[in-house]
């Protein structure tokens, strides 16, 4: 039964993430239509992150069996027709061996946050950027940022939906970079918690706006998310890659 | 009378374009709109650059007169809520001497053209680039371009409903960088002939995917507009900036 991989890139904007929700579509929901349209099976696409509502990805990973052999540009060439109109893009499909696992196998998940830092509303990029007004210190982000680096209990920083039995993780980089009125956070770890990075560029932004009067330091110590500044929106978010 | 110049940023996608037509609204327009919702006074704002329907601008500029003098951010800030939920924003405003007139005093006008080379379908991007499916030879492109610099008659790089008395215009810059699938094409000239930079960008695909079998300076020498390629889509380009 062959195995595929697929990288996918996606506008977010109007779905209601990657997984199943009751008040909307899915990611995955489409991608398994269009599927079913190009193979006649109906079966699970496993995706490598599972991305909220507004959040959007260039390179997602997703996995599946079915038991037709279908060539990989097939795959790519016919979901992209069957996905339409939805903006959802297969980037490349190829076959994999037996064990590979979209969410199982991943080594490193890369997530990029976008920041445009200006009073101006935004308009080429509404829904692409979080707009903040108030002028930022980058340096002072970039000083509080290097405290998330490493293994810590992140429990400050997830979500109060997030099922995980654990709130330890290893960031593995943290990089913020910017230019004009541009702030890129871009950050990698094997995984992440629920609403991780969005609470971790939140609490960042209210540090230098002067909203909390804590170190990053401060508050993983503390364990709680009351201590944490404000989740960032979802639609600054990008899934950029997952290394295996 | 104050004058006042304005550099604004704009979603091209569901305008007519800058000036008024029948059929839509113009950026104009709602601008002018806005305008007496804050000023009470109807008056004509003068843009530097005509764009097109779906053409975008990061630097657009602007000039007008009204009898009330109005603080420069307030003008900013109190025309971008009335603007609201229009997809433009004044990213500056500043009080200019009398003679100053956003289209007759511009010495320099910007435009930057983004294509991104693939086969599978833009998501993020919709609306923001074109998206070409043959890989483009960049190095070929560059080549041709360089021909398009100087003083020409650039009959052949109008469209037919172009007004101009005269089509000898001068390429002052053009410059053609790629990273990853994208390419990104920024050229300046103190004025443009209507569509020539997207008459100009969609003759260099043309030329590269072997549908023109001719150079640019075959094709300048011409003087034909059926000599020249497909004019590239709106959505792909960007009124950078004006310099004064």
């Amino acid at each position: 039964m062959p195995n595929y991989k697929i990288v996918i890139e996606y506008d977010g904007t109007n779905f209601v993430g990657w997984q199943h929700q009751e008040n909307g579509e899915s990611i995955q929901a489409a991608l398994q239509n269009a599927l079913v349209k190009l193979s006649g099976e109906k079966v699970t696409i496993f995706g490598a992150g599972r991305t909220d509502s507004g959040v959007h990805a260039y390179g997602q990973v997703a996995s599946f069996n079915i038991n037709k052999k279908i060539e990989t540009e097939v795959i790519r060439d016919g979901l992209n027709q069957h996905l339409r109109p939805n903006p959802i893009s297969i980037q490349n499909a190829e076959l994999v061996n037996d064990n590979f696992h979209a969410r199982f196998s991943a080594k490193k998940r890369w997530y990029e946050y976008k920041i445009i830092n200006r009073r101006p509303p935004l308009t080429i990029d509404v829904n692409r950027a979080w707009c903040v007004y108030k002028k930022l210190d980058v340096e002072k982000m970039k000083n509080e940022s290097s405290f998330f680096l490493g293994k810590h209990d992140f429990n400050a920083f997830r979500s109060t939906h997030c099922q995980s039995n654990s709130s330890v993780k290893t960031i593995e980089s943290i990089d913020i970079k910017n230019k004009g009125d541009q702030i890129i956070f871009l950050v990698s770890a094997k995984s992440f918690l629920h609403s991780q990075v969005r609470i971790m560029v939140g609490t960042l932004v209210d540090i230098v706006k002067g909203n909390i009067n804590k170190t990053i330091i401060d508050i993983i110590n503390s364990k709680k998310r009351d201590s944490a500044g404000q989740t960032a929106p979802a639609h600054g978010l990008y899934l950029k890659k997952i290394d295996y």
